[in-house]
């Protein structure tokens, strides 16, 4: 079979002009480098897509069964955002089967979140590592690699490369919800998003923008929340009082839809007779509430495993394929009906 | 100020009749003492309550920045059963005050837990651990105690007992729990009970049956479940469909209460006026049901911060002291009422 000439070690130390010794120092994190040299190896192996035998370095630190995770939310939001708990769920699944564990700590940034992985892969407490919640121009996507740290990430491609990835295809999923709600016949719809600074949160800003735009809808307000049950109300609070009142609203998570129902129930609006509620995750949280909520659903903890496959796919044969995890897709409940006449 | 003399390692080494240097070397794990004579020094520590001076060992380790928690539950059940989001968030909220890690693991049964948290230790993975669910005859309870390893357990002493603990007053809250809805009127009260193997579960069955014949009410059925919303659902349904049916009924956590919610309507019994339904926990679950639960509300999140700061103390002073957190106390809400004429 004829493919691209596989790229070496070799190929590595040529463009810097070093060694392949020194690469291997570099890449290991060993001393007998300078400073100057081992970025420009590692440089170098950017430019040419090379990472080391994360195979071979595995097997080495064979001693090594724990991978990690780091998460840049406040503590409480992890023990009530069911997404969280979910996809922890599903990794601890693959890692169960393999007898590892999860090393799992909560970072007030990404810069902390940098430090932290160069740690623990330094001082090899992780064969490698799940990364979470890209940020635009995430800090992790430049400073990691150099380190040699098997990692997958968990997010477009757009936000997430040079890592492989996996994602969900949230901007289709986006538009599937509009497209329904306004199938419908609302025509004033709104969103209530995530937080703002993680990209796929502005992957679907602009996916509900073009969406409503593609069916010549009138633009829709979009507040920003931290996915707190305490925002979700607020925003939706702010959106129900308004003069141009919208007809349907979007979520971002299942929490703040929860908690939008309650605002609706405060302001004597009925769900879904007056306005209709769309939530995101599909959770159990969905069924519990009363109506029922319709949700844009998805298999979380089945992403998460799929992720930790991912890694130790990685880890076993030194590379795995970026691949996007099925798209929500719509579950209709109570919450959703055609707009009041 | 006088008190009982302090128990040294100079005592530990006179009892089992070796040097001082030999039960360090023992309860540091390295090589020089036999296996016979290790397990001599480990049960004379046993006998005279002492442990290693962890505040000077932790120092000599001070790189582990990690603790360790291992979980006897399939994984699904983590990302459903919010007592342990909550309190792993809570240990989270500690743990990140102090730049510290969690080192979290599923494991399928208890031998496996002291198999993986002597290698943990072994291999300076963790600082300390926190155990939970303890059952009768734990094994950790004393397999893990030579090791050295800083512990403290989550559970009533007379489960977790050599381990410093912190725990729930269960006894207590169920005798609330059962006064209540007695003092409503309810005669007929059965309890949906959690896994059978777990200590506390027998400490609420055996406070369950004091209680109701403190009272002089006939006894109640009590049944097991896995904490699962099917198994909760289930056993709602045997109870429901029993010619002498209960008036009320009692859970162990709060996913089984709203599964039991969901069967009383399948079954078209309203709550709470044909049957009160109690749940346990009082997560955020309680509150989006349609009636909401009546639950015994405690702060899980507060509890597992608690038990990360008492193991910190232990790693830093040598010692901290067993005590119970907050009784968990009565939230009464919309699904529990007097009993049906």
């Amino acid at each position: 079979m004829s493919g691209p000439a596989r790229i070496t070690i070799k190929d590595v130390a040529a463009r810097a002009g070093v060694s392949k010794g020194a690469v291997s120092l570099a890449f290991n994190d060993k001393p007998g480098v300078s400073d100057a040299t081992r970025e420009r190896i590692f440089a170098a192996a950017r430019d040419l897509g090379w990472a080391p035998n994360l195979a071979a370095r595995s097997l080495s630190n064979a001693r090594v069964d724990a991978i990690g995770l780091a998460v840049c939310r406040p503590a409480r939001m992890l023990g009530l955002e069911p997404w969280y708990m979910e996809f922890i769920s599903g990794i601890e699944s693959v890692l169960a089967e393999r007898s590892a564990s999860l090393l799992l700590r909560l970072v007030p940034d990404l810069d902390e979140e940098v430090g932290q992985q160069a740690r623990w892969w330094q001082s090899k407490q992780i064969a490698g590592s799940i990364l979470v919640d890209f940020h635009g121009d995430d800090p992790r996507t430049t400073a990691l690699p150099g380190l040699g740290l098997p990692a997958v990430a968990v997010g477009h491609p757009s936000l997430t490369a040079p890592f492989p990835s996996l994602w969900t295809d949230d901007a289709t999923a986006v538009g599937e919800a509009v497209r329904y709600l306004a199938a419908l016949g609302h025509r004033r719809i709104d969103r209530v998003g995530g937080a703002p600074d993680l990209g796929h949160t502005g992957i679907r800003a602009e996916a509900f923008t073009a969406a409503l735009a593609g069916l010549g809808l009138p633009e829709g307000r979009q507040l920003a929340t931290d996915f707190s049950g305490e925002e979700g109300a607020r925003a939706t609070r702010t959106l129900l009082t308004s003069a141009d009142r919208p007809t349907a609203i979007l979520y971002d998570n299942d929490l703040s839809a929860v908690a939008g129902l309650s605002v609706a129930a405060e302001m004597g609006l009925s769900v879904p007779t007056d306005v209709s509620l769309l939530a995101w995750d599909d959770s159990q949280l969905c069924t519990l509430t009363h109506p029922k909520l319709s949700a844009m659903s998805h298999d979380v903890h089945g992403f998460g495993a799929e992720v930790a496959r991912a890694l130790f796919e990685l880890l076993e044969t030194g590379s795995t394929e970026s691949r996007p995890v099925p798209t929500p897709v719509l579950m209709p409940r109570g919450s959703t009906a055609p707009p009041p006449r």
